[in-house]
């Protein structure tokens, strides 16, 4: 998607050798029409597909989810992180990794939001190693939901996340791939 | 707004005296289509004030602000809960006390997204106790900028958190106003 890659370069920030920071649209401030924008190429890549829900994580992946849920006109549901230890009851979870800040949280989704006639369509901001997305998988198989897809808005494929979905034999779809950082700069590819 | 109304009755759950879950489309899963209409209201009510951006708090307050930042065409900053002790450079922060969870958290903006020349509205999903917007505007303060006003989806105005603006002489726009609940059930008004 040409629109994000130009914003990418031109905002986008890299640190180190894995790490892009995409504050400034995505990640802490959106920019709501890039963001409609995004939710009309997910919708035309996953269209005609029976599509009833779209899941993803708060709370970087709520704006690109709901804009693709009103461009398909279905609900959205992002999964919570837990902080507590007490567990409502009727919620489906799953741990959740992650590397950046070397933590494990636990995502959860009330179960009367996800039931076997669903089928659903993830979306997230990032995918790295895809343990965001593996959880919500996880999920999704509890809850015996057929998953349409992943739509990702920026991929870094030099990660695992990649690997992983596609062992699944999960229909990806990535708008922005990165293949390498290099001297600071986004290769795509 | 009908629509609104409409929606918490059939779908707002009443929990005790003073809780009202509307996780069937606002606070876990989300109606995009309701969001849409809520942003178009908020851009409605604050028409020609010359709107920069739109300040929320995650993760609930995303939907609607992005989809308020749609209909004003300017983006949206959501400040982040802090849960670590140690805090990045360069943030304006505020203390936020939840009287549902009786525990403060930290609330965060980097300074790079806010500047004196911004003239920002405030939207967030629920007023109660006020505490949520009142870190906001202490942010907003901190920062020198000029907050329009202060857009709510549900209010429920028996709760302090409208008298609290008041005192600081804010344009409070509010699309569901709650004065009580009774048997269970919500009273409008």
């Amino acid at each position: 998607m040409k629109l994000l890659e130009e914003r990418i370069k031109s905002e986008g920030r890299v640190l180190g050798t894995d790490v892009l920071k995409v504050d400034r649209f995505l990640n802490h401030q959106i920019d709501p029409m890039l963001m409609q924008a995004i939710g009309d190429e997910f919708a035309a890549l996953f269209a005609n597909q029976e599509i009833t829900k779209i899941l993803t994580v708060e709370s970087s992946g709520i704006a690109p989810a709901v804009m693709t849920g009103l461009a398909l006109q279905v609900p959205v549901v992002f999964a919570r992180k837990n902080k507590s230890l007490t567990l409502p009851n009727d919620v489906y979870t799953a741990e959740v990794y992650s590397f950046t800040k070397q933590t494990t949280n636990q995502i959860m989704i009330d179960r009367q939001f996800i039931s076997p006639d669903d089928k659903v369509l993830i979306i997230d901001d990032f995918l790295a190693n895809g343990q965001a997305v593996l959880g919500l998988l996880e999920i999704a198989d509890a809850a015996k939901i057929d998953v349409v897809g992943v739509g990702i808005v920026i991929e870094k494929t030099f990660q695992k996340g990649h690997q992983l979905l596609a062992e699944r034999g999960v229909h990806l779809e990535s708008l922005a791939k990165i293949k390498a950082f290099e001297d600071g700069e986004v290769v795509f590819g």
